[in-house]
């Protein structure tokens, strides 16, 4: 049975998360479906941001770097992030880009790889890094560009055909598996677990991208054993634009993988000014330059507003709102918008489905996105088909997604989206 | 003749740069001398980074990728950045940071320097990265990863034997030629134009670190012929804390040479998602990941305060200013401060001197800048035995030049800084 209006504003009335939404600004008469492509902002930011401008930089200046703790900020927001994703204290460090972050821990782990197969005489075998087709560009380059400079292969399969390429004498060649964990176009998610059991068997390292996992979805980093690990700031930890990125490393490997990007702030005594480099003992050594400390502190207020869940249940009770929206979403279009086209792309298992909910359409796909933003609803457009829609339980009630579901109803019905205005595409929506 | 505190605010009347302090928030009572760590704050920045955080983020979300021009700020800050450095516009992103810049112009100057090597039969001959012993560290590590990575060799020398190690058949094996501008310990600056053109002499290229130049001291990229160039935001630029670097690739390199930090936003086109990466035309494939926009607003608004010189004659005139006031600075040091061990570490002839002094002492150099610092002049100490004192000609005047020595005259003679409180070491001062 579908749920009404009045059903969905009920449910509002009982979500035991609601409270949660009065840590953001929103604005007014906004639905917001794309945090899973830039959080929208906490309240606590603006003021933080404007001490961290006007007080720590603008009156400590260069004395702030310990007196407001700048040095450690890096590790602290760290530290704090490390309870989302199932990783301990000191095992987790923000820096750079989710890009420049992948750069390191494939760099480490083609380098891992190779050591332990070399050691086993089998060197030149494990030479293959397997990913999916569909995963984030950025993480295709990135892979793409190691294995051109050593001599690698990058395979690209569909999902449900890697287990079969980890298993037996076909994973023998394989080096490393690099997924990222929920698929930025579908919204599917993998089995960490699984996977990592599977490439483990094979002989095989893993790193995962949880640009859409962190803050979204329960993850367990040690107790899936995954190998490395990289995450975004400003999805579901609403840290603001471009914030920096967070990158996690398995104590068993941390210290023994190398990784290229040797700057100095991940040397273990960067004030001693030394030539040769030594690395920072644990995870810091995965920092590199100096940290953009404005963007930084943003990205601290954005993690806080996840933590805030900690005590009404934390990620698990975000997962549990999170797949109620969700569902609810898909199920809505499915009975309201009949008839217009649109194809669920996202699973309709929990257990296989992240935080969105993508609709697919032959045609006017753009258009339909652009005309649901002119009234209000936020979703994006991902080439060349996708409708997506993201589902922050921090801040999205039943009610908006109801209203979500009507607007779109609206723009499909009137064939409103067939005007002229919404064909023109933008960079990015 | 030594001159006088009278005389020195004399000069602060007369001076034509006078009006450029006002664009900047000096903290009451201070003397800051380490503009070439971290610059001050621009007026501007406050408003500025609220604005954007408030009202870009916070209202536009999003669309402000679009509508605030997100997507171009990195070109947009380059191309400002580029104006004092002799570059031409569309020639110089900013992005990342400046090991990470570093790590992407080695590599791709590595890269070109072996294609171009094979092209003339002499292939495993140019291997060699020479650099200077007492460069910046990051700028080492990151050249002995890459030589380390490369099977070649990163060589170490004296500044002053560089010339001969180019030179004839000793220079037919160097790859690449790899400084920074100005030493930031001794404020030592190299002639670009002559060494550049003995590397290219030698068949090797350039790559220059501008991290203590920008804003600082004028540079011709184009005109000395360098290869590539990377360089600091928040020194003399008055960037914000860790703000984001820039790159540079002369633009007969920027499209042969490969780097390997293959990141969607240096993609030909990042928003059609395919899965091989197309570097962008120019140095946009210097881009890498999403940039941290709240840092890059700010470093807009310290980049402004530059600029803001060119109709008072440009980095001409602030280099005229600046060496002013180091020679002013060491002048008074040798008179007033006489007999108290101290070293002129610093060049005295103008053409070899940045925009900084530094000074060298047996024993106390720690202690005594903290000693400094608590009487409000801000320096720094550079291990193992510098006191290092920065001139931005931006907001520094005459009589505080005459101040800081004072104070330092008055730490010295009174033995103050013997005091225990001043001994025991932070990371950073």
């Amino acid at each position: 049975m579908t749920l009404t209006r009045a059903d969905c504003e009920a449910l509002d009335r009982r979500d035991p998360l609601a409270t949660l939404r009065s840590q953001f600004v929103i604005p007014p008469g906004l639905i917001y479906l794309d945090g899973n492509s830039l959080g929208v902002m906490p309240a606590a930011a603006p003021a933080r941001v404007a001490q961290v401008v006007q007080q720590e930089w603008g009156q400590g200046l260069i004395r702030s770097w310990n007196a407001a703790g700048w040095m450690n900020l890096s590790q602290r927001v760290g530290d704090k992030i490390a309870r989302l994703v199932g990783a301990a204290p000191g095992e987790l460090v923000v820096a750079d880009s989710t890009s420049v972050n992948l750069f390191k821990v494939l760099s480490a782990a083609l380098h891992l790889a190779r050591a332990e197969s070399s050691g086993t005489h089998r060197g030149a075998q494990r030479h293959v890094i397997v990913s999916e087709r569909s995963n984030f560009p950025t993480d295709l380059y990135i892979a793409q560009s190691l294995a051109q400079q050593h001599g690698g292969t990058l395979e690209l399969l569909e999902g449900e055909d890697i287990p079969a390429r980890l298993a037996g004498a076909r994973g023998q060649d394989v080096a490393l598996l690099t997924l990222t964990h929920v698929n930025y176009r579908t919204g599917r998610m993998h089995d960490m677990a699984a996977l990592t059991a599977q490439a483990h068997a094979a002989g095989a390292l893993t790193v995962w991208d949880l640009a859409h996992s962190a803050g979204a979805v329960p993850v367990d980093l040690n107790g899936t054993g995954a190998d490395f690990a990289v995450g975004c700031g400003y999805k579901y930890l609403n840290g603001g634009p471009g914030a920096p990125a967070f990158v996690w490393a398995h104590p068993q490997h941390v210290s023994s993988a190398w990784q290229p990007l040797a700057g100095w702030i991940g040397h273990a005594a960067p004030f001693e000014f030394t030539p040769d480099y030594q690395p920072a003992p644990g995870i810091t050594r995965y920092l590199c330059g100096t940290p953009p400390v404005l963007s930084l502190a943003a990205l601290e207020c954005g993690v806080d507003t996840v933590l805030a869940a900690e005590p009404l249940g934390g990620m698990v009770a975000l997962r549990h709102k999170s797949l109620a929206l969700t569902r609810l979403f898909a199920e809505l279009v499915q009975t309201r918008c009949a008839g217009h086209g649109l194809r669920l792309v996202s699973p309709t298992e929990d257990a296989l489905r992240g935080s969105q909910v993508c609709l697919a359409r032959d045609d006017g796909a753009y258009a339909i996105v652009q005309a649901l933003i002119e009234r209000g609803v936020i979703g994006d457009f991902r080439a060349p088909n996708v409708l997506r829609f993201g589902f922050t339980p921090l801040y999205i009630g039943y009610a908006e997604v109801w209203e979500a579901v009507e607007q779109l109803r609206q723009v499909l019905d009137g064939g409103v989206w067939r005007d002229a205005r919404f064909q023109q595409r933008q960079q990015v929506t």
